[in-house]
């Protein structure tokens, strides 16, 4: 039987595969002209910094069977370390992929997890660069993503200034939406005895197992800031655990307040009613993956007003303390502490 | 109760410190000014190409409370990867971690484990520059490290040729001795009713727990090569997964064959007696991490004098075959299959 033969059996196990039948799989995925030796060689634009990040995804915690088939598992773990290029304005250069795996667990599963990722890194061009697999008694995923910025030229989140517009990529809540409708949970984000249509539910369920990490941002904004006059700062973090932690961490390491307007937040069409529920995923629901930008408020406008980018701001930069200004005059104080707590 | 008279309690766990407070935790062994965004920021010496090399250790696999404590494992799972980074002939910027946690750990089994890496990293001014942590039923450690090499300098394994010289760069065999006697496996190293002495059994189960890896070579053969006349190719591998593994997969990257004389094979001063025991580990073993290299023969003699690197040819390069030529003659023939099959 030839090799692509066995690969073609389902239920085919990693022990019966066995670990080099397993890494010559894997290196399927991989330009043959970088892996296979100790370590992988990449050759960056002259005079680029580097940019790092590192994100475990494991099973039970960040996917499971039950809400992300293997093939939405692999997207969502690169989705993850993609969107933190993105945040610090990088272009992405490679991965690494360091799989735990339980000797029964079948190939076919490990097939699909790969196929997830490589659709996407696929729009960007960014090879799985090398990697690691290792038996273990639960699945999981470390991803390392490598990327490149001018030196200088990378969007932190300390450098919010008061007055700074808010801006957001697109809509939050979403993903945490399509994750209750998978685990069966009780939605309210319709009034009355109306129902959530099948395709608003496939839209969210779409935003859960599918999110997009915001590289396309990357190159548009920086063009827009390269071109447009006065202060050319960008202050930018990733939403991955959710807009109000985003919002108190760029607050936090800037050392000033913001002031969010709930009711310009970008909701996902499916979110047909503002209740108590909609407006908690929108600001801890997380994973949306959006990008959140300070920007001066000129620029901001500049930039939301063009129409290909689905940009909205949702409020300043203060002196002190994140509040949600609500309508009728109330304020409500975000803080990290409703955010994700993987250990609690 | 100040954060730093928390963490003095060893009995605390993860949980209880909270996700936060680990995170706080894992940065005091980072550089303050590269982590703490998105993902981090490295400022690499211009021109040169990326090395990058990603390995995962999970507990029961890698390593174990019965055979290495967590100063150890961190240890180990640093060496683990800068192994790779020299057997590329390249120099260490900066590696990160993934940490996979159980809820129930504690806090000081993580800060043993943070300081056995910081050890094993700070005789190269290697820092920490990233990371994750996550929730998992097992513990695990996904590392990836990053290095420079100068274009086309990188050390390959796929270059060597027939008639070159294979040196090692030190004595294998006595990290999976000293993993036997941390497990109190039977010894066969001594011949009769001798026994082995203590300080001979303490010397293996250090080459087990702290393995060093051979980034001293980098800088030294590089010279070395530069320096010399003719034929400068260095072909190279890290012997992790054993001393016949790195023969062998060098000689099927490169198209060659290899010839090895077992009575020169450099072994731990306490195996003091060549046993059949003795002879698998040293060549199946895995773990000394030593570079196997092939080299044009003059060159490689010329690196063996040099009485400061401790290197010895082991055997030549030949047209086919990876076999071990014994003094009566008879040959025994090397292959993979006896190597790490972590999923067998």
């Amino acid at each position: 039987m030839t090799f692509t033969e066995r690969l073609s059996d389902s239920a085919l196990t990693i022990a019966e595969l066995g670990e080099q039948g397993l890494l010559r799989l894997l290196k399927s995925y991989c330009p043959v002209d970088v892996v296979g030796d100790d370590a992988a060689l990449l050759t960056p634009t002259p005079g680029q910094q580097w940019v790092v990040t590192t994100d475990v995804l494991v099973d039970g915690v960040h996917f499971s069977d039950r809400t992300t088939p293997p093939h939405s598992a692999g997207w969502r773990a690169v989705a993850a370390n993609l969107s933190d290029l993105a945040a610090m304005g990088a272009t992405g250069l490679g991965i690494t992929v360091g799989l735990s795996l339980p000797p029964d667990c079948s190939v076919d599963w490990v097939k699909q997890l790969y196929q997830g990722m490589a659709a996407c890194l696929a729009p960007y061009g960014i090879p799985i660069v090398g990697g690691d697999v290792c038996r273990a008694e639960q699945r999981a995923i470390a991803i390392t993503a490598l990327g490149q910025v001018e030196p200088q030229q990378a969007w932190r989140r300390d450098t919010a200034q008061v007055g700074d517009a808010i801006v957001v990529t697109g809509s939050h809540g979403g993903s945490r939406a399509g994750l209750a409708l998978l685990l069966g949970e009780q939605l309210d984000l319709v009034q009355g005895a109306e129902r959530l249509s099948q395709s608003f539910q496939d839209e969210l369920i779409l935003k859960h197992q599918y999110p997009r990490p915001r590289l396309d941002w990357v190159e548009g904004l920086r063009n827009f800031v390269t071109g447009g006059l006065g202060d050319r700062r960008v202050t930018a973090m990733d939403s991955s655990d959710g807009l109000a932690d985003a919002i108190c961490q760029i607050c936090h390491s800037s050392g000033v307040g913001a002031k969010i307007s709930p009711d310009v937040l970008p909701v996902p069409q499916a979110f047909k009613f503002m209740s108590h529920q909609a407006l908690n995923w929108v600001l801890y629901g997380g994973e949306d993956f959006e990008l959140v930008l300070c920007l001066e408020p000129k620029l901001a406008a500049q930039i939301c007003t063009a129409a290909s980018l689905g940009a909205v701001i949702i409020g300043e930069i203060t002196n002190s303390d994140v509040v949600l200004s609500q309508r009728d005059g109330t304020q409500l104080r975000l803080n990290l502490e409703s955010g994700f707590q993987h250990f609690s």
